[in-house]
């Protein structure tokens, strides 16, 4: 079951960051290691500092951007400790495990950025919720690697916990979530529409770009819907003058 | 409070762990650091892992013994993976993160044995409880400076969860949801750019409607988001033959 998420780690600068995230993840149970245009991969310092959990890194996919490290994921998770201009759904770690293990065997991906900045604004935009880690004011900043064992932790307990305490539920309307390709597939064909309407002015941006996509992850738009909003941009363009 | 919560590592080889350890205290809100017998310390490697947290490691104190670190506590908890041939009293991080904060403000040691091969037994005598983190089978042992993490995460975590007081971080921008009556407007507009584009056939609806009012309802539709969207709709209405 959990081998269906994806931990995905962005222009990781230090090696060992990513042995370490290895170990973390097998300890807890994750297998699916994606790397995002990595400084310096493979490294001797991360087969160290993956200890037992080389084959962790031997199985891990090397990509050049976050887009294709995700197209095929279904929920998308961005980690994040500092509030952003634009507000996207919140969880704290516990409520993501949960959420996470809701949607099984569905494709999740979380996401991490590099050690210096975090995740950029775009590619936050690119997710579903943002995880932020309770953190002490006073030192708010996690090593990479150990908020990669903290999610891991979280998810694996809860994981767990339901093993315990009940049978898989099946859900009573099958519901199939649209994957991150088929949104930012959307997304295109709303802000062509938008220009051919004289609706948006690229001039003129205004975030609309960014408020739509925001107003899709809240949605957790489904395949059906990006059918049916995409149809409807179909319309526009061709009916438009 | 949590000030009186001490984190004893035991004969640590790697300085790294101990830098490592220090800010992934300071991250979760714990101040005090005693040292048993480190092999290297203090060290470069250390500083530099500790990042934010070289003040942890100013202050820490190093001891010879364990008994010398614990003398003055009042509770005492060692960390261990393994099951003991006397098995003690053992708590998971959440039940043992809940049993801390009880206790508090006594005096709390918390204890970590060396990388290679945890705690001996009788170090673990000394403790009232054991903690074993779960994990997953085909991994049991965490890096010390992970297991550290988790531990102080859960601490922190439950910490949170007494004082009531979570810093909740105010947004930037203040979101305005939209009122029931704005979402019934939008989607009547809707409607009519759906119905001119001949998008919508009132002979065959499809439940598009009903679907739109789902997808919106998901959303949690801002004010803003509104005025978006039924600007859309207009220049559908407005450029449409």
């Amino acid at each position: 079951m959990l081998e269906s998420i994806r931990i995905v780690l962005c222009q990781t600068s230090h090696p060992g960051n990513i042995g370490a995230a290895a170990r973390a993840m097998k300890n807890m149970g994750l297998r699916q290691l994606t790397l995002v245009a990595p400084e310096q991969f493979p490294h001797a310092v991360a087969t160290e500092r993956a200890s037992g959990a080389d084959d962790i890194l031997a199985h891990a996919q090397v990509v050049g951007s976050l887009e294709e490290a995700i197209a095929d994921c279904q929920w998308i998770y961005g980690t994040s400790c500092r509030q952003r201009e634009f507000p996207w759904p919140q969880q704290t770690p516990a409520q993501a495990a949960n959420h996470i293990l809701q949607q099984l065997p569905a494709k999740v991906a979380i996401v991490f950025g590099p050690e210096r900045a975090g995740l950029l604004n775009e590619h936050l935009q690119l997710c579903d919720f943002h995880i932020a880690i309770p953190t002490h004011p006073d030192y708010a900043s996690l090593n990479l690697s150990q908020a990669v064992q903290v999610i891991s932790y979280e998810i694996y307990q809860h994981w767990l916990a339901h093993q315990e305490q009940r049978p898989v539920a099946e859900p009573d309307v099958l519901v199939e979530k649209a994957t991150q390709s088929e949104v930012t597939a959307l997304l295109e064909h709303f802000e062509q529409a938008a220009l051919k309407l004289g609706f948006f002015d690229p001039q003129n941006p205004k975030k609309l770009k960014v408020r739509m996509q925001r107003l899709f992850a809240k949605a957790q738009l489904e395949k059906e819907e990006v059918n049916i909003l995409r149809g409807f941009f179909k319309f526009v363009l061709q009916k438009v003058r």
